[in-house]
């Protein structure tokens, strides 16, 4: 078969971000390679370093590229500073891919806060875009939610939740696959009146939008069991539902093994319920989405987890292509210049 | 034996507040009473209604008394306005006998809304309280923590989080029993310069306070680890990290039930370890620690869950007692007027 090489999508993967690189990284990008005809990878970061990686695989050898990178950016350092000064890491070279056009989204495992600024500095906003969300997805009982914002940028504006508002409904739509999603304001509480001043200045605006399916305010309660599709909230609140999330279904679930191990007879029920109990947790596993879409940039920018496996890896990368395909940029930008 | 009934710690019960209304109010008050000889409860409601429920049980009648008020506020009324004027309701005369001094605490299941508004219109703030919040306790894979505030005041000053910090080393410490209580404030990474501008602005304040035992920043990530004792936050961040605490474990449980349930083979297996898993669970439940105590006021005010079951009023009542022996109120007001 001969593949089109001018109509696939392209995709830079950081081969040199977060805790499993570059391992991880590359193996992820092989896979997606391997699932999908639609894709081209570029893999930065080092030459040796990468190549000695994909010796260890089988895949079609025209759809991933190494662009070699020197330099490293780490957690440990200062985002601004690192992105200008480190000009030839894998986060700033990938980033340059995107702005030139030679790349329709990058994937990267490495600093949140690197990524971000790259982002935003190279990458570049979308006209019209004030601010630019970071908005993963978490699972619920009945499929994922968008929680946007939760990104570094906190003390937002009620003008920017509603651009999250929008944004967030054009990806669950197109690349998540959700008609008609439904927008909700996280709140304390669900009548009109309840909220802090940014979220009572913020309802009725959104109430007002005729581009949205706004359902009104949620509560962080009803998150989890899929009440509504796209979460807006301010970033810091962001931050705090994603990382309550993992933390509270990490110690039930370490609690839960706990109390499975406890006595000799739980310990043979253990073992005939964890093939099913296995089956059915990993519908409710954050990895199982992808990394975190930031919005709002020239091209798809896919934070994964710092300790992201090759199957998050790999579907961001497969969230890239429908990204592309759905023309979302052009989407936003309509949207938002209205 | 003879109770010396001066020395009673006196709690009233809202016999009429809350979904299971007066059955399990009523009955946590029994427990209570019975599980303790310290205590007096005054059941505040409708009197045919409530003695038709105290006919159930065997309990020392002298050690439980019958308040009349005719009224009863729901949750739909608007709370300040129900407050100031239904005078004969459940909520408004309970207060009225902890200003007065005829009881210490007061227990409720009600409204949150006329509870918070009842407290600080009727029972009163101590005398150099800026705000008083409400604080319930989470379980963690250690114990208990305190989340303090997540009340209806939203848009908190750092002065306010300042005290929240203090009151609530002082209760986790006199009350719960844990010995010089590590103090964090959420934040969307630990690291100093992280935040917004509340958070920004409060961390120099906490790290300066001699009075208690700040350890700094904490990610939502790590409350339910046990990292720190008492979690200072902003009541819009804590109003939604004690609901999605609430979401995320009800959700997950359902989800590992339905796992459980999914083939023969694992429901032999949920059969054998139900037990155990039961009792680990157990440990991990919002309902074993009662309600949350609203601090600051002349007297303790616990609001438990609407739905609360008699386990979580009679919890509630036994922290009434704590806070009254350990003179609480008096360590506030020295702790705070200092």
């Amino acid at each position: 078969m001969v593949i089109n090489m001018d109509s696939l999508v392209k995709v830079v993967v950081d081969a040199m971000g977060g805790d499993n690189a570059p391992f991880e990284l590359v193996k992820g990008a092989v896979e997606a390679v391997n699932e999908s005809e639609k894709v081209k990878c570029f893999l930065v970061g080092d030459t040796d370093t990468i190549n000695t990686e994909l010796a260890k695989y089988q895949y079609d050898s025209s759809r991933i590229e190494i662009v070699h990178a020197s330099e490293n950016i780490t957690n440990d350092e200062a985002p601004v500073m690192a992105v200008r000064r480190k000009k030839d890491s894998s986060i700033v070279v990938g980033m340059k891919l995107v702005k030139e056009g030679q790349a329709d989204g990058f994937v990267s495992a490495g600093s949140t806060g690197a990524v971000l600024v790259g982002a935003q500095l190279i990458a570049g906003r979308i006209r019209g875009v004030e601010r630019t969300p970071l908005a993963p997805l978490v699972p619920t009982l009945t499929g994922c939610s968008l929680i946007i914002d939760s990104g570094a940028n906190v003390d937002a504006r009620a003008s920017h939740l509603v651009q999250f508002a929008k944004m967030g409904s054009i990806y669950m739509e197109n690349v998540i696959g959700v008609k008609n999603p439904r927008v909700a304001i996280v709140n304390v509480g669900v009548e009109e009146e309840k909220g802090n001043a940014l979220v009572k200045e913020t309802y009725p605006l959104l109430k007002n939008c005729p581009d949205i399916n706004f359902v009104g305010s949620i509560e962080a309660r009803q998150i989890p069991y899929g009440d509504a599709d796209v979460i807006v909230c301010e970033a810091f609140v962001g931050n705090v539902i994603l990382k309550l999330y993992e933390g509270v279904a990490g110690a039930l679930v370490s609690k839960i093994k706990e109390g499975l191990m406890s006595t000799p007879v739980s310990k043979v029920g253990a073992l005939l319920s964890k093939k099913a109990l296995k089956k059915t947790l990993k519908g409710f596993s954050i990895e199982e989405y992808g990394g975190a879409p930031m919005l709002g940039l020239n091209g798809l920018i896919m934070k994964t987890h710092g300790n992201s496996k090759s199957i998050e890896v790999k579907n961001s990368i497969l969230q890239c292509i429908k990204f592309s395909e759905s023309n979302i940029t052009d989407k936003i930008k309509r949207n938002l210049q209205e």
